[in-house]
């Protein structure tokens, strides 16, 4: 059994290489310069660890983890387009480099990509994940649209927002443990349970970074706190204190969203605390995670097998940075 | 065994029906939407025809021709963005209608649909069948980057041009033909003669197009005729008069595409007579008919059941419209 550091750092040995052909270059440089810039990988070292949990790495597994990081920087290239986003992690996007038409191209092909490395798997496990991707794939896109149709919206309820979060970002976190699972010979019980652990997962982790912009340190957050007060975005927060905050104080935040006043933030965030939207959320993020770990408890393996993904958890989910 | 009419009709009757989710429907009728402004339908009914060459029907051939239409789809709606087409068959394309980011999303969902249509081969072709499709799939985006990389030069070598219209349009058709054999049960020699006789047909039909833009019957073409001409496209009659033309004429070219004069289409069509570009276009198109035909005889199958595919071909390469 590995750690997940070990497993990232032979994921990253694995994973550091070209991944297309030479040429086009004008296609094909620019879908590879996504994946030099970085990124936390936890996806496809989900599936390794989902994998590992029942036996011995299966080479499949390692083909199944390219392909999700592969799906996930396709999907990025493409977020970015439509969020008209210059940086990601502190270097240009693909569009921004490259340009649009090059950016829509290189995102298909690295999409196209992902399925060329599910081609590599067995067929004895090729149809059953090949059926959960494509679910994934699916639910992916229609978070990304969800999302966009909300800033759209004065007002979104936190249900719909919580079902946004789960197909953009949860989903993919679920299925890549899933998957790993389904490889390792995983009983159809304990694959869900280890579905719901990510799925779960990946809702605290939603709430913690919606959170942490809010009410994160400064010097650990790695971006400006704020910014999503700064730009009026839908988080876990400011829909629970729409929905929750007295009349006046609905008023005060519909002004401040409205007038954008140099002192909004601070003026949000007192709202926030007087609602107590941050203890809320704190709490909100913890009924998750013990979801997620009550499933993880339910997965009919030796609890020493689990370790890894236990502290996996508690690392991504309670961290104050 | 059924004529070309035949399986389109039948196509028509069994893909004419919602392949997407109800909801959401922001990203799913936008999908749904460009399905339902028609197309030939050639590559879904090639793959059936393929398929029937050596056998009955086969449901897996059905799934596989959703797919390969379904695949084109997705690609005539990023296509239309990056050539800010605002028309596709006289409706308003995706991204007129819909906005950019739809028409983004949009297109990876008829992708990620594509695929799952594959899902649903049996497990016997699943794997064979994957890895054809995702080679194509990849073959057609550098077709498309090769595409607009042409665009930004001066000159482009025939050489060049030809081999971004086979990816970007041949190697579907010949595609979607080996698909069909190999689901039928095809040998590796007769598979590869079929895609062969694919992708020469699909240069003679490029061919054919783009000397029907130039010197087709305006009554029967149903678009501008000299529309190519007018926006300065690089065709193969534009590339061949000016590597052929002598120099007297190349300077006239030039002076023409950056000129625009009114009688521009005149003009050019007038340096084309002089430089023999129709003959020798009406040549090149016959020659790749010869060759194609040349490889559906060498499938080893009975001379009668290729009857439909030879008609086909006279059908889409000797049209005068």
């Amino acid at each position: 059994m590995h750690s997940f550091e070990q497993l990232l750092q032979q994921f990253e040995d694995y994973f550091g290489k070209r991944h297309f052909p030479d040429q086009p270059s004008t296609l094909y440089d620019p879908a590879q310069y996504i994946l030099g810039i970085g990124g936390k990988r936890v996806r496809p070292v989900l599936c390794l660890m989902g994998n590992e949990l029942f036996d011995e790495i299966h080479p499949d597994a390692w083909s199944v983890a390219v392909s999700v990081e592969l799906f996930h920087n396709f999907s990025l290239i493409h977020d970015d387009i439509m969020d008209q986003a210059p940086l990601r992690r502190g270097k240009d996007t693909v569009h921004h480099k490259y340009g649009v038409n090059t950016a829509i191209l290189a995102g298909d092909a690295m999409l196209i990509m992902a399925y060329d490395y599910l081609y590599k798997i067995s067929s004895e496990n090729l149809k059953t994940v090949l059926g959960l991707f494509n679910k994934t794939a699916l639910q992916v896109s229609e978070g990304q649209q969800l999302d966009m149709d909300f800033e759209k919206r004065t007002t979104v309820s936190l249900q719909e927002y919580m079902h946004m979060i789960e197909l953009k970002t949860s989903v993919l976190l679920a299925s890549s443990l899933e998957m790993g699972a389904v490889i390792g010979g995983a009983s159809e019980r304990n694959a869900k349970h280890l579905y719901e652990f990510g799925r779960n997962l990946g809702i605290a982790f939603q709430i913690q970074d919606d959170y942490l912009d809010a009410f994160g340190d400064p010097a650990k957050f790695g971006k400006q706190v704020g910014g999503d007060i700064l730009s009026n975005k839908k988080t876990f927060l400011m829909i629970h204190a729409q929905e929750t905050a007295d009349a006046a104080a609905k008023e005060r935040l519909m002004l401040l969203q409205e007038q954008n006043p140099s002192d909004k933030v601070e003026q949000v965030l007192s709202i926030f605390r007087e609602a107590s939207v941050d203890e809320w959320a704190l709490e909100l993020k913890n009924s998750y995670l013990e979801k997620a770990l009550h499933h993880l408890e339910e997965v009919a393996v030796t609890a020493s097998r689990k370790d890894a993904l236990r502290q996996l958890a508690a690392f991504l989910v309670q961290r104050d940075y």
